[in-house]
């Protein structure tokens, strides 16, 4: 299992009345961390969508522990926990960049699919790409 | 358990380049349902937060299965499927108004906390708040 | 000249750290009261789009008087102000709903293109979309 | 007058279904922007807020020029174009980071205020926050 690090600074348009980040904004930090590992791995998202790979959300879950605030820099933790052959399955960390205060935790699940969002076999279909996934992931459990 | 309905017109600046609603746009819808849903029962969220009784989010999770997109007409529905001293858990479905199509299901937990974000006992320290969610909740298990 | 206007609830998610809304979501406001205008007069964006004419922003100011708060419920009102044969300036207000008070003005010109981004003289092109613009505008310079 | 200019990377999130950058983020990025300016400057914005000063912005506009697209780095640039007593100008210019492509131009104006957002003489009641504006911009017109 290879674990991706990115960090990002809490914006002010991020932050909610109650004065710390809207927890909704977690998911997109889960967003930009997948998204940054997938470039890190050779396979910017831009181009498996050109390439006719989409990677819609099935689902997303975020356990929140503490709140992050305003001009706080955080780090994004992202690993891919299961792989199969039309779908994956990543794993998420938000911490503070300095204390390591764990913000947030969670998942998201991916299918592979073309552009009209029917389900496509990456393994077989686009085996490039499903390697790139495999030689970072935590388990092959297919 | 009574079951709370509201709608909503999907905006452009909700979809994303994928041509649908960006998922990370249902954690907010399920928000909006919920808020609506207080304020419908007596207890707009605005003036929870003025007597000192705030509801941050412990955890969040949507299943998503079909995509909404723009200028539709949503639905989203949402009940309190457990109610103890301390916590709410609220569930959620998102669909299309007039077809009835699930977009995605999903659930919220929150606390109840002061404004310092510590838990209060809200069945013990403010009972006409917890009757509220106690008389619309599927099942009492405290 | 007629005036479009429609409503909003200001949601939790728009408020930022300072209370209040964050100004970036009136530029959101004016979209919504001008895609709004368009369906009511029969123009849906959607089916425009679809019908290979897209109304890019070229610029948009915001000039904000008084902070809209959480929950509060807004009128946002628009009306056109300029229609020539590839452009069109729209103008704004958002207020609060039952007091009137003004929270803030400003306006957005368009271009009409083609999904290529590339202007189109929507007079000549589309007579039957310009029409609708042209019966609700402030004055004809062209 | 001294530039300040920061990098940002257009997240998935901010596209819409044109594909481009949906417009409303452009006063997201000059926040970013000029934010990081201040903290560059000695003057992290949540400090300022901690000592009492608020910056809310009084008005803002935007000239699109050419779209900005999902994964591409941008530059935002920022400089001060005119400080009074009481309230400040910003201007911007967001830029393809490679090939300098301008995407927008614009500015905010700003008034400096106590928490409960009534105006004060920064010139007067905080000095060493004036003095840090007067130094960076670009002509002191009071």
């Amino acid at each position: 299992m290879s674990v991706y690090s990115t960090t990002w600074r809490v914006q002010y348009y991020e932050t909610d009345k109650m004065g710390i980040v809207h927890h909704s904004n977690y998911v997109r930090y889960f967003e930009t961390a997948r998204t940054e590992y997938l470039r890190d791995s050779g396979l910017a998202y831009d181009e498996m969508e050109k390439a006719g790979i989409w990677m819609p959300v099935l689902s997303v879950n975020v356990e929140f522990r503490t709140p992050a605030v305003y001009d706080e820099v955080i780090r994004i933790k992202c690993w891919i926990s299961r792989l199969k052959g039309a779908s994956l399955e990543v794993q998420y960390e938000v911490s503070n960049y300095e204390t390591g205060e764990v913000h947030a935790t969670g998942s998201s699940s991916h299918a592979f699919t073309n552009p009209e969002l029917k389900p496509i076999r990456v393994k077989k279909e686009a085996p490039e790409v499903y390697r790139v996934f495999a030689e970072s992931k935590e388990d092959d459990d297919e």
